[in-house]
């Protein structure tokens, strides 16, 4: 059997994920790798989980190994609802407006299909996050891509064009929006008071949802939490994203989408055809790790692990790469990555092969981009080394670019 | 904003399951339900579970907390190998062959991704399993059906029409066609071997592809296991399909598929795309579970348990439904459902009105169709109720029939 013959087009146009291609070899006991974004297993509460997991199905098996519901576990929407309440003090939820997934990837894949046609335009930030691209290209949207600034997406871009979509008579296309406005995936910036209110008023002018995905609010180091988007305008304009991998663990697999009733209705509708519901037992855990424990008081530990690891990256950046000229990157106020620059003439994976010969491993901008685009960037996670290996990743980056420049006369 | 605008043809055409809806009243305490097909929490090994949970979240919290690959838990990959040898006689699979999935939901899911399009022709069987015609609707192929007679799908009809759609030249729009051989959903049949070689030859002739789906192989009450698709014609001509849903647990969600690797992978690219992976505790619980313990010594009382079950139901139609002139039913070898239809003039769907009314609950004929056709049939799971409530709900479903056979002439 001859399987391209059979393929869907879905199933002909897949393409593997870079990133993992490109980390393949960062196993290595000698590599030093900032590629995934994988926190750091000594976040995750192992003895709390442990007991709560066999208490769960000693005591509730009839439940915990049973079907759930596709909506979920309803003790962990009473939980999350007041977690969603207490950190972006959001009120009024109702069960009917929440939907439990695999991940956020699983709400990302659930909007593409409730929301993309092949004619539909979905606007995207530029650098994207990844998982977003690959969830979305399924359903072959045209994307249009507004440049990620210091302080989030570029508004008067992203309005600029509108208008100019609007002005074709095509408006009507634009579904969504998505973007990161905390401690943005891989671009590392905060969005801005004042933008997510342009955001909002531009979006309600020309009657476009906004996909809020928000995975790494709460790791946040310094300064003040911005008022999130969907606490700005609502469910009439906003769908909220959230999910545990960041802040308690990956390995439940548990996201959440928050919106209106009868989106969330409607994405429900499609994950009961998907995968009829998400395991019983993972979110039992969860709903009750969070009535047991305070959620927001037991990460306190693993933000302070992150920020100690961040400023030394941040302090490494500082000293090794004054050598760089014109390199640069943000101090981010939270999350798990540094977005570096390199001057103009740099192609970070034309670069990866010094990288791999000096075994320091990172994440190329090119990633991130929906149409393949050399980049100059590269994404840095300091969330899984130890201290000194993030020193000495970055000493060996520093070689790395310093080789690098040399070899192509830009240094 | 206007959903309806906003929607796409996969968002606007979703529908709820309608086992769902009829199932809604029969969670009441005085109803007796043989509606949905949701195993006996007495089969699941919970004091084994809840040990293995605490243990693999204590020991290896760095795997069973963080991130998984999409191919799922290689240590699952191994136990699942062994058990597919032993339960099947498939020798020689390789881990490339093998995807874990949250349940076969998102196996029969990620089948319709990577092959249907919207020109695309899918052979189903007539009854269907109700979740795979919804999995592979979001991607609008044309269905093809085929009638499920006692011994399986009437395997001259299939050659029939394929012939006819060969003649058209449609041949090559064929992706697949969709079978459950043992103790089919909903129509408790199984294939025989002279079928099962007949199917395969056919499929060869037309080159189209085979997806067995197996949840119920194991639950074998009588009779020879048949040698599945997937044994008599490999990789190349079968893709199967199992799941610990019905013979383990079905709160952990874990499916796997077997099949060429070339498909696994392109199925693994779009899981990837759909969901990263599944969770790795519940992976590598079932993987702990199946290295300690013998599951196929572990489901003997379960499966004990089902066949007395079976029996009753059996005695009690046999009993009861003398009454009811014409009314069949097939007295199954295995899993979970009796299938029963009643002579011509009946219909399920409208007789379910009494049923509520008499607190006894199905699933009607027309379910099962992918038309909504008008149903003589029903589909009722012994495996939930007690055997006293199982001789009591067929009493009081033979007084709803008669019921509604008086009202409407027909008795």
């Amino acid at each position: 059997m001859s399987l391209e013959d059979k393929l869907s087009e879905v199933g002909r146009n897949l393409r593997s994920s870079i990133i993992r291609e490109l980390l393949k070899f960062a196993a290595s006991p000698e590599a030093i790798s900032f590629g995934g974004g994988v926190p750091d297993p000594n976040t995750f509460p192992r003895h709390e989980l442990a007991e709560i997991a066999k208490e769960v199905i000693e005591q509730d098996y009839s439940y915990t190994l049973q079907y759930n519901t596709t909506e979920g576990d309803d003790l962990l929407a009473q939980e999350m609802s007041k977690l969603l309440t207490r950190i972006y003090g959001i009120e009024g939820i109702q069960r009917d407006q929440m939907l439990f997934t695999t991940g956020s990837q699983q709400a990302l894949d659930l909007m593409a299909r409730i929301f993309l046609d092949k004619d539909s335009i979905c606007f995207m930030e530029f650098p994207a996050y990844l998982g977003a691209v690959s969830a979305f290209r399924m359903s072959f949207p045209r994307f249009e891509t507004v440049p990620v600034e210091d302080d989030g997406m570029d508004v008067d871009y992203l309005e600029r064009r509108l208008k100019e979509i609007d002005a074709k008579g095509e408006i009507c296309k634009v579904k969504f929006i998505y973007t990161v406005p905390n401690f943005h995936n891989p671009a590392s910036v905060t969005m801005s008071l004042e933008k997510r209110k342009r955001l909002i008023e531009i979006c309600n002018r020309y009657d476009i949802l906004i996909l809020e995905d928000d995975p790494y609010g709460m790791l946040r180091f310094s300064g003040e939490p911005k008022p999130s988007l969907y606490k700005l305008a609502g469910p009439d304009r906003v769908v909220l994203l959230n999910t545990f991998s960041k802040v308690l663990t990956p390995g439940l697999r548990i996201g959440v989408i928050l919106g209106r009733s009868d989106i969330v209705r409607r994405a429900t509708m499609a994950k009961q055809a998907m995968d009829l519901c998400c395991p019983s037992l993972t979110q039992r855990i969860a709903a009750r790790y969070l009535n047991r424990y305070d959620i927001v008081e037991q990460i306190k530990p693993g933000i302070e692990l992150y920020r100690s690891k961040k400023d030394t990256m941040i302090k490494a950046l500082n000293q090794d790469f004054s050598v760089i000229e014109g390199a640069k990157w943000i101090d981010p106020e939270g999350g798990l990555f540094v977005w570096i620059t390199l001057p103009q003439g740099f192609d970070t994976i034309g670069m990866f092969d010094v990288a791999k010969s000096k075994n320091v491993y990172y994440i190329p901008g090119e990633a991130f981009s929906i149409e393949k685009t050399p980049s100059t960037s590269m994404r840095l996670s300091f969330c899984l080394p130890p201290e000194e290996k993030i020193v000495e990743g970055i000493r060996r980056l520093r070689d790395v670019i310093v080789e690098y420049g040399k070899q192509k006369g830009l240094m």
